[in-house]
């Protein structure tokens, strides 16, 4: 099942598969199935009427575009899809009809539905942001030693390694990712509570059915119903978002050094990506625009669903019913990110001769934070200051390298010799704890929890 | 074309048939052939292109599937769709060939094909529009007279008028309208600008032919191409925003008044509406309910749209790509809203009898301000607020009237005959200006700009 | 420090000081002294100029207009307020001044007075949090067998427990104070990197200072610089965000329930709360909508949040920048509104014999599904079901108790004794699991993690 | 008054100081006595009453700590400024104490309070604006031949003039503007509606009353109170949001431009600005910084504002409550960003050798949509494309100019002499409409609406 036309940057092809309306109705078949079936063990309802419900559950009986009609009417598609399921099996077996949705509400059938498709798109999501850390991590070990510009506001400073920016990108997604483990095992529960929560209809056996139902479906049985309290899906909505503006950042970073002008790194090659016919060697950024994209619309998708948490009662008026297009283009937006980002982190092309030469052509200005260091220590904060400042606006105005302007002045020679002077422009001298900290942030990824947790 | 499942409170059937994959594939190509039209009636591209490429632009011929699945690697829709329709004229015509999408850059086409849907969406929802505000409307005449508790915070308040009520809701809506209808004016523009918006490709014909292309496709020609200023699509977003707000304002009242414990109001009847099939007498607020979903929703694709337009340049790296499902999600909700208000303010169901009862049941206390008034004339504000402040008390302990305590207080009654006292509990007599800011906000619907802009 | 007017339901006293100017420059200067303190122990900087430092690092020596005013031009506090503390420090020991912020940026300064502030605000609000857990906790032990309407869109349904209702109104605020206190564990950490994350300025020496710096500021040190990547602040703003929708869910059921129609629940009386000097009896729900305010608003501050996630490179240019207001807004708004529900969880007024009324008052239609269940066991579904609704119909035509109607239907007597049929409609008889439910909600509070959690 | 450190990028001090307690203290005593005034002149109360209340209403005498603290409790300011008003007037004039407030409710001072200091703020935004617009329309002047590359998703493309992008940049801000401008005019009116919007407390003098108010305060008296529909305030929150985003994409632009490796453009030097003291030469993008950070702010602040406008019946609980922090926000975040603007569009440094320079750096591959024209028709498309694409493979690995790999083509110089091929080259010769598109947008800001709207 193809994307629509309209979200073709908005899912990949699986997620949206899962979220497409034969999909919806087969996991609200597979509930009511699955309810007859548990309740049927505990001889709620005879065992005849389960087989009459199963069989007739086949989603090829329902009608799509009825049902989607009748779901505006109704105001959820589980009252139109529970009375034709009735029908279907009354066709058949009159007084298994009665034994349909037994005890349980239109609320249990959308939102146990909409848990199990959440279910199925947490591997595919997770595996998209495992190939994604693997790159990245490659990507940091096999540039532990390439220097490059840091920027600052997108000027020019000191130097750093690509090892420690890419450890950098994979740590936050690393975090991000198991925040989404977390609360996918968090949200993933059956709802079931009947028409008020308390599951009358059922007598007291409601805790049993409700094991039972979760047991059938491989979902966890929560404490209760939840209705409307909805803060388990909002906190799996807000991992999606912190991961989608984790994503974010990193496509930024990447479609910054893509820049013709800055030319470090490109999005890999590959069939029908970016480019253009007449400019061969173009290679867009594709899959950055596409998780730019995400990290852009995310974040007010997760205001929405956070507004529509506050639910009346025992069923909201607007709240719920406001979900569903929100929690599905929420994950499926992450979704394509996570895809887009394992692609270009497993290929990503560097131009590490690019990274040197951007590094020479600052002039060396770059360094002066150094050369202030060792200045100060020999005269003093205020001369070195004024020292730098002097030879910081010759080497911009003549267009030369700082070192050579330092070099002839008597005040620095003075205290330092030259090869000391020329020491300061190299940028592998002044990379400070950049090794410790890129190590640091790997070895975190490893731990199963999120760093600043671990002594809990 | 049915609504899909995961979005079938969120659109109505016509608004989801618009932004359809058929829908958006046939205005992608409704922008070639006008193209090749214009530049074709410019002597830019030979006449006999223009043949080829209409006979190729034939939607049946394109595999939806793989357009979207080349949309996600190509980052835009017009890229594959440029591709093959240029296979496609090029084996009928390989001479034609070159003169497909002639100058146009993929933005122009998918610019445009959103305008054009947008253009087609708009009478749609504005018609629900003008349905709704007749409705409130015929609602406000009917029942200028009818008096109901005002309610400030949740509480019992003086009376006002249904007439006034439904008049307030009528105004908001007519002017979201308004501002709605100007905001699609501003926006219903042709996008055509070329590879960077100088349409360079073209020579120094671009204007000529921008304006045949608006021509061709009934659009206005804006005074240069938009492909990075959002602001006119901005505003359209910010249109609907405001609009689901004022809908969910009446949804949020309507739902209220429909609570059992209030009874004042109800839903109209309709097939497969609310209800239960047990209680054959309820009607659920599933229109409200489909209003306040949109309310809730929008806010947050407001913020995903404007969030998106800091674009870089000539064209954005993902904020641009972020559009369409945000577009199209904010009009679908708007419109799907607007058919439900349309519905409500038709059909709503009225029963004077309980709001007089419901007036009743507060004892009389919501006329202590008034007491008040005319205590404070006799007696000096101090000594009126300790006598009223007395009365309301023992109203409220021994569950009387107020207006029979207060007749009872030799302090009142030598300032108050017995008639006066029994008058203040006349919710006729306590309506102010009710009636005169009825009519004036039924006055101002009349106009043709919003009131407070008349001046202009 | 009041809250300033235009904050004034936004914000408690005590958050609103910690996020006054006093305080973050307090703040500021504590890490300038603590980093002094640390290089100093390591033999980096002398210990003199620990001394000049500490001593010049006066809140009262700067003044807060300049500071204000400077930041605006300098894009960040922490440059002029360093620049200030060097002059300060300049004219009493000269060697020192350049020993003063040694090795930071003005990025460190800013993020790490953040984050002691908000290590200060974290108890504040949790301890309102636990007050609202603990109210809650004794109102639903009080009310485990007090029965009351069940509502679904806002339309009587079968009956619930208060206990119920508050049990599940505690479960989410006690699985969002968990979160909470998780996403402050996991945010409550130093920032420190120097100019661009890799702390040259200071050798080899990073990681000692940084664990020396953490120490002395009584923060853990993580495993790196975190300038641009913002995924721990993120989550804890989004963490305030899912609290501050369940808080907002609480607070509309109570609005809801103080409905003068309604009238089961009010809020606490206090000094100067709600009310109208002359309707004494009157109480608003000032603290619901203060709740309500909040959860209206923080959704979008979310948003904002995450929409500045995509900082560049290794400084961002206004992502960063717009922080602040962001973060401190929510942080308050989740702080009054946790202390508004504190008052109203300690406090709430009950009326369970108005629940009782509001019960009796929907003519027991409510019980429609209960007799549903035995007429099916012994008619068969479809025949049950045409009897219900039947009497459905009849009992509110003729306003009458649904099981007098079924009293004197026979073929409802031929099967079920007046007995089984006047009980019916005993609410306590029609609970389910609604105790079990309680029990397991206030079971799970007690576990040290979210339940869905606990195999981890 | 200086901005709070907190706010210190987020607004300007004139703005701070417009919604400052004392201001909005102010605000409201304006209002109580231009209420008394206007009801004096229509004898409702008595004239000494108005001097009582005049004298009185001294914000000297009021204590801000306790108005604040008092607001918490009572819901809103304008309870506790009237309790204490009246307790000023009592202690000096016993009997006009029962005029103070005559009539109004405490919605009406507030809201009325706020939409003064909006007015207080209109100009200063909209000055800010014009200058920005003055400055980018003189840099468009200026650079109308400047060329310099487009760049599409960052990448080089086909060269515009520096002269259209500032056109654009201006374009839309001046529709910006005028959209703000006109939602200042919708949205600037009275709110006076008494406790539910009827006046009742003043008899049939309502309308003459609000109008006499109006008046006094120099506002638009609407045609009905608006307290529960807020959508003219939530369209100039929208039209903030739209004139954020829009100047954000300068911003952006902007700082990209200033990148080292790109050059091409820098924000204006001033005092305090940007900078480091040891790189002299160096300027930060800091007015870019605060613009862009207030185009991430403020789509959230809008997605709460429009989220609020949810009110119920004659008050709401909470929407109403949450406004105060989003529109001052959203307001003061418009104006410090026009203000930054402003500062760039008058100040923009441009280095125009650059510009050039980064043309020639990109091997003329930009003008392949060029010579493609050309060559197709002379060769056909297919064989121009194949052309092309050799020859632009060649540019790229040789680094050569792509016009000297053509020009050594027997295939291309059979068909274009070498002073055709030479010309391919020429960025002044490949601009299209550019001139035409700067002309008609600088034309445009020159009509009083937005261009699209001419004809109503």
């Amino acid at each position: 099942m193809p994307v629509r036309l309209v979200d073709s940057l908005a899912s990949t092809e699986p997620l949206a598969e899962i979220f497409s309306d034969r999909s919806i109705l087969q996991a609200m078949l597979d509930f009511e199935v699955a309810l007859a079936r548990a309740e049927s063990r505990l001889g709620i309802i005879p065992q005849a009427a389960v087989e009459a419900i199963a069989a007739a559950a086949n989603p090829d009986a329902f009608d799509l575009a009825v049902l989607s009609r009748s779901t505006l009417r109704a105001g959820t598609p589980s009252i139109p899809l529970a009375k034709t399921l009735i029908d279907l099996v009354r066709s058949k077996d009159a007084a298994a009809a009665g034994f349909v949705h037994y005890g349980a509400t239109s609320q249990d059938v959308s939102d146990t539905a909409l848990i199990l498709l959440l279910k199925r798109a947490q591997p595919l999501i997770e595996s998209d942001l495992l190939c994604a850390e693997e790159g990245l991590r490659k990507l940091s070990e096999q540039h532990q030693s390439t220097t490059m510009l840091g920027r600052t506001l997108l000027q020019a400073a000191p130097p750093i390694t690509l090892g420690l920016k890419a450890a950098s990108w994979l740590a936050a997604l690393n975090r991000g990712r198991k925040r989404l483990t977390e609360s996918f095992a968090e949200a993933l529960v059956l709802q079931f509570g009947g028409a008020v929560g308390t599951l009358a209809a059922i007598g007291d056996k409601g805790p049993m059915v409700a094991q039972g139902l979760a047991d059938e479906l491989g979902l966890i049985c929560p404490d209760a119903p939840w209705h409307t309290n909805r803060d388990r899906l909002a906190t799996l909505v807000c991992a999606c978002g912190v991961l989608a503006g984790s994503m974010g950042k990193i496509a930024r970073d990447v479609s910054l050094l893509m820049q013709n002008e800055v030319g470090e790194a490109s999005e890999p090659e590959s069939s029908g990506r970016g480019g253009s016919s007449t400019m061969p060697h173009k290679r867009n950024p594709t899959g950055c625009a596409v998780t730019l994209a995400a990290a852009t619309r995310v974040p007010g998708l997760v205001a929405s669903y956070l507004s529509a948490m506050v639910q009346e009662h025992e069923r909201a008026v607007g709240g719920w019913h406001s979900e569903w297009p929100t929690v599905t283009a929420a994950v499926q937006a992450t979704g394509v990110a996570a895809a887009s980002i394992a692609e270009i982190a497993e290929g990503l092309s560097v131009d590490s001769a690019r990274m040197g030469e951007n590094l020479t052509a600052t002039g060396g200005t770059i360094y002066a934070e150094k050369a202030m260091i060792l200045l100060t220590a020999k005269l003093g904060r205020d001369k070195a200051h004024q020292l730098l400042e002097e030879a910081a606006r010759n080497a911009v105005t003549q267009h030369r390298q700082l070192v050579e302007v330092l070099g002839e002045m008597p005040e620095v020679t003075k205290h330092l010799n030259p090869a000391a002077i020329k020491q300061l422009a190299v940028a592998e001298d002044y990379l400070g704890s950049a090794e410790i900290f890129r190590l640091q942030q790997l070895q975190a990824t490893l731990s199963p929890k999120n760093p600043a947790e671990k002594k809990d």
